[in-house]
């Protein structure tokens, strides 16, 4: 693990995830650019020593360095946006396939470099969009494929929060490279949550964006990247959506949200009641969808362990994407092609529309073109 | 009462609502531009055949001449957008009072013509748009005017219907008159659901919107009037809103829902579950409150009339709006003055606004140009 | 109307209810035991002095001396329990037809004693359990008759409210009559709910509750009548329930709840989202029904005025009731049979039953015997 | 770990539960008491062949006479209800530490035999009583310690589950035993669900239950333990509970839900929404309390990992009273006191509590006395 020192709220959700299903064991780190506190944070980890380094060169180098077997196989990424890049880059060219936090890079630019190295080197590459592996995500994305709502029409997603409503940058260690462009890249809030939206959108109809409109704001005086902002989003076939993200909707958490409406049906997903997914019909009562039952697809249930009215929340969420990804990983050890359903995980080509969408929203707020096209 | 013919929805529920609180009595109508259908409407409504009437210029002119105390007091005009404006200018030009549904008039034009009439005449003007009647709705403008809110940033609205999913022109009267232009007016859905979408957010927040960005489309093959747009406001004072509406999101009943935040505070309210206003705090529990408890406002008391958790629904808040305006009336008609909370309905002004804002949408949809000024 | 007067709950809802639909006419009253009192009301709902009351036994004599057509139709009666008995009878006797809030009586011998006249006289008689009356609990009553949920095994019933949760008799008239004993009878909470929730189990089951075990609590010092209590019941049929009333559970408005479960399916419905009725499968998702879709019954649907997403409430329900009650009165009038429909309202029987649950409820609580029988 | 071989569900859930902090280590087990499928599933979970055990004596026996910091630190006991005696007390006399399943055993005589054996043993023993380790029930049970409720007045639990509706024993290993007298003991649906529904009560009031009066049901034909129950319940102190229980409530899943009313407010709580804790207030709006907000108690800080809005779940509850319990296990490791919150788990006396319980509901069916006094 690079990244995830004291402080962290991502690095621990990263190793718990990792952990959870007995599959990957945290075996090296670099937890933060000052050495005393990567040897603190890896101590309490129980790491020995010798697998605790004082920068993310060293790691790479000295495990690349290590015999088979002894080394480890692959490295998690979970520093701020702009230390994404050349820790990833590095990984790569070591032969260490890498799993990575979102937003992928600190530019589109470094995506792209990014996109170039991972194809090359046919590596593994996970980029940590923890929404799609809910199991009622996965099971709106089939529904769509399977055509149950015919055509799509008309998507809203959502994704207010409120923590940011002032500025607390001064006291929260995550707030504040959160609002700092020189860690966190152009966007703000955009980059935060946005690339969440726009990624849970794509993902679950399988449309690409093609084009946006939109408009950023920093309501809090002072904040230097944009803490809140909507666009309207035309996506290839047809379909329009509205993509909203707010840090300063005061009293909403995580409240991500996805609606969206075909010729045939519709459908309705919350992050924070994960395990229900609603589908719409236009002549029919509205259905319950809820995780575990018998009724739902493999691609949720994969995504399951525990008996349904047993909540599975973001931890889990996580963990499946970890889980999968060890699935693959032991599969590419032992010379087998891994499941598709193993390799069914975010990957660089997420990354980059995540970079793209960045680009076109931070573009849209800068101009008076009314449409900016999103490039693939 | 002129329109509400056979077949008409919100014909009946102008009479339901004018009735329930035993304030007015329906005394004559021109139910319908078919003398048969007129009368047999009236007849039914328990009318003397003396008092209905074969077309509206017959009914104002006749009920002119009656003595006071046997003519009409005001009248309701209930017809398609199109008929709007000339029953309610020749009713005012003969010094009835006008009760008229939304969106006020056929254009923009008219609707101006209508302001400087009402203006000049001193007669009451009453634009049903029913939701801004619910308590909840009142408690809202409320919460904001005291300053509970702080200062507005952020305000979504949106307005989904899924009925017209599909065309049913063809045997639904309801739906005929609405995707078509030539009743209808130059906006089909933001004419229908926009207005109110956009009045309540005016209504709630006191803030005017200044200009707008936005989208119209029309998903259904071969229909005239877009039956889905989503639209980016700017508020005066520099609150920004997004506001979508919708016919075809599948599912969806009469999902008005608006959700708005400041600086200190936020709000939700939902017309499908209108008994419930949610107070959102920054570092306390969200509150639930509830119609009819003593913890409101007079604001919302003054619109409520049963005990707390008996659900009052949407008859009640279109009498909201009828009972108020029957006390302006009685107050007129002994010569007081009306009390200020028996004149807090939507009028002359409001219904500007809503020509104002359709004229705005219709133009974004038309042009190049980002942000297209929505005047006073 | 007998009884209503100023500070008056139900009174207001009972005329609101019957004129709704425009069907219904107040035309005479005695709205209190207080002359003043009954002529101040009655003059304040338009009435002419010459048929406004001082007495009841005034009112309904001097009507059944008027020639038919001029005279009343029927009369509603609104008092407190221990003032049903008298008017009620003397009206049957009289020959009108009677509406009547409930518990039907002040004790069981006068529920039997009025039904015998009713049935001896052959007029129609109303007891107006509103919540019967709803759109969705006709359409619960409707899916159990067309045996979607199979043979009837698990049934909850609760009704909670909170706003006697501490001794509020002397400020407020409505709860000052609702814990005398001898204005409410027998039992306090368990006459005021308990009743309206042993009747829905039995009008959407069509089971007859055969015996119960319960315990009733008086929780608020000095009350002399319970405040709370619950029971187990026993069905025909084999089907068990269980039944809680509370007035004294903070927070809780008017929470009439009931969840029912067969063999094959379970349903369930609150009366603070009536318009929502839940249907759970085994094996597939459960299902939104919600008012006034195309999915539902004849019998949702005549009770039901205005389009999906419209919220219908509680003063709906009521003016349900009377709708049905004024057609089978116009029916009669005019020498035809009224429709099954209009018959459809609760009745004498459901008065006894009433009355039955009354005298088990306070038995059980006085005795160690377990299980005490309901008679019929 | 003894129990807990293919097809377990529970045996799972405690895998990853006692693994998600990374504080506890699988080093043995005896997963079944067939050698083969011990063995095969031992294997699966990476354990070496030498710490695969055949039997639970071998495996005891075998870890006791291993050096300190070798051996297992403590068992976690995860067999059906008939197998919890008898490896508990062998573990604890051969002194280690003990996590068991509920109910604790299969009489309520082995019960009092290890309550015995704990106390005079002086080690830790702890029941997976899992839904007290939830954060917000955690915060329940801190109101009304600090008063907030005050008196307690009114409880309702209920813990409906649907999967039981019809014989399926056959084909599913979970329900098989459940609906076993031989391995399930005197209770089926009152042991696997009462016991969890009577122990929360008591977790969050700090009340002891003193008499029940209940019915037990079997419905689906065949059955020969109870698939359905419910009871009234006295508490010290005078509050009154009705606890209800099924496995037949069809659309069910796993629906335990609390409620508890005051003298001065009253709460709710539901393990499917399980972030989420209900006030509710006489005056002042019911209030939403949601997981990891900072105005939440220590007590629910203490059981929460990831912020607000991340919804943590039944694995991560599961895991706080591992995570709990190994750090009292650890503090006892190096000489210290462990601290209180982290020996604040369910315990030995709690065991016998549910075992009582069961002992009580049982009673109640088979007699004619209306009320069972519940033993210490």
């Amino acid at each position: 693990m690079i990244g995830g020192g004291e402080g962290s709220f991502i690095g621990g959700v990263h190793r718990i995830a990792a952990n959870l299903d007995g599959q990957i064991e945290l075996v090296c780190g670099c937890f933060s650019s000052r050495p005393e506190v990567s040897y603190r944070t890896g101590r309490a980890l129980f790491l020995p020593d010798n697998r605790i380094y004082g920068s993310f060169q060293e790691m790479i180098e000295r495990e690349a360095s290590l015999p088979e077997g002894e080394r480890m196989d692959f490295v998690s990424i979970v520093t701020p946006n702009h230390l994404h890049f050349a820790p990833a880059m590095m990984a790569l060219e070591h032969g260490f396939h890498v799993a990575l936090d979102k937003p992928m890079t600190f530019t589109l630019d470094e995506a792209l470099q990014l996109r170039e190295k991972v194809n090359s080197r046919g590596l593994l590459f996970m980029l940590t969009h923890t929404y799609t592996a809910y199991p009622m995500v996965r099971e709106a994305r089939e529904r769509v494929r399977r055509g149950e709502l015919g055509k799509i029409r008309r998507i809203y997603v959502e994704y207010p929060q409120g923590w940011l409503y002032e500025d607390c940058s001064a006291t929260n260690k995550q707030a504040a490279w959160r609002v700092d462009p020189a860690r966190s890249g152009k966007a703000g809030c955009m980059g935060d949550l946005g690339t969440h939206a726009f990624n849970i959108v794509e993902f679950i109809t399988g449309l690409k964006a093609t084009e946006l409109c939109g408009e950023l704001i920093s309501f809090v005086p002072g904040r230097l990247l944009e803490d809140d902002g909507a666009a309207l989003i035309r996506y290839e076939g047809g379909a329009r959506g509205v993509l909203t993200a707010s840090q300063i909707a005061i009293g909403h958490e995580n409240s991500l949200r996805v609606r969206i409406y075909g010729e045939k049906a519709g459908l309705e997903w919350s992050q924070e009641e994960p395990n229900t997914l609603l589908m719409l019909w236009p002549d029919a009562p509205a259905q319950i969808l809820r995780t575990s039952n018998g009724y739902l697809s493999l691609a949720a249930k994969h995504n399951t362990r525990i008996p349904a009215g047993h909540p599975e929340g973001y931890l889990e969420a996580f963990a499946n994407l970890y889980r999968h990804f060890a699935q693959a990983l032991q599969a590419l050890a032992v010379g087998e092609t891994p499941a598709a359903e193993d390799l069914d995980f975010p990957s660089i080509e997420e990354g980059v529309r995540g970079m793209r969408f960045i680009e076109a929203i931070v573009s849209t707020n800068e101009t008076e073109q009314k449409w900016i096209p999103i490039g693939d």
